[in-house]
């Protein structure tokens, strides 16, 4: 997942800053799924939503976002996300709240992890593990 | 569900546009919902929550609601939805991720279609299908 | 549930205004989870996340937040709630729509209460039930 807020083609616009602080700080997105970590591996599908800074401290965000897959055996159909992504933590869990099409009434979670980051842009590995 | 965005008596403010196009635009309802796409027929319920312009491209939401049953038997109970409405697609398939009341902990999924469509105004046929 | 906006050190951080009275108002939360209601009892957990007035009348709030618990058995897993809040309620319900570590796929429901309000401030009691 490609987290571009910059250059000429963003796939992230963020729409609210903080009052104080990052705190507060949300950003929509409509992030590219790419089968590996490389920006030019074949695009597999689309991260779109948001994230809220929500916390006081440390880089802590809730995520809401829905996952849809747009090339493979699971094209057309999509996983609902919601879940708190600590991203000092090397490895983070979300929830599958949810899904569409072959995912219909999924539960789940997603290991999610950073990458590389090259702020405010972000490559990030999903592992997304779904009881259909 | 009546999606009215204009007039003396809006469902629904846009609170956030995006910093370079739609994308970002955010807008926060509360819908009414009635028996038949006729806005005089019997009110049903309310869709209260959120709708987010989460695309680079077309025009794609991420809704987050709780549409809440304020009539009928199930009167007081509601289901919270999550999802993506591709508002091009002529039917949009979203999670229901939750409920209460006589939804208590449901699953299910919601079929979502244009019945018309007066910019920005609009009224939506929402299918709800739910496993309690 | 210590939900304060005022003060040196705010949990809570109001991001939007809506455009034509509080519906659309935006609430951006870290609020600390204690024991008991009093502030000075021991921290259980946060809860991460946002807040919407998504009513066209009464305050009525769409909620959408990770619960967090940060000691005893359950400490560094979490509930993910979404739903409404009718403030004006004296029990309030909310969907439990997934959860992370020991509450993996989890499904319940919330039953919150406002204890006291000192408005803009307020402390809520959450009863969560959760079904693994």
């Amino acid at each position: 997942m490609h987290d571009v807020l910059t250059g000429a083609t963003p796939t992230a616009v963020q729409v609210l800053n903080g009052p104080g602080g990052h705190f507060g700080d949300t950003i929509v997105i409509d992030d590219v799924l790419t089968a590996t970590a490389s920006r030019s591996s074949s695009a597999v599908g689309r991260a779109m939503g948001q994230y809220i800074w929500a916390s006081a401290g440390n880089p802590e965000l809730l995520v809401s976002m829905e996952v849809v897959l747009t090339s493979g055996p699971y094209a057309g159909s999509s996983v609902t996300v919601v879940g708190r992504d600590d991203i000092g933590a090397p490895v983070r869990e979300l929830s599958v709240v949810g899904g569409t099409g072959q995912f219909r009434m999924a539960t789940g979670y997603v290991l999610w992890k950073t990458v590389s980051l090259d702020h405010p842009n972000a490559v990030l590995e999903l592992d997304v593990y779904v009881n259909p």
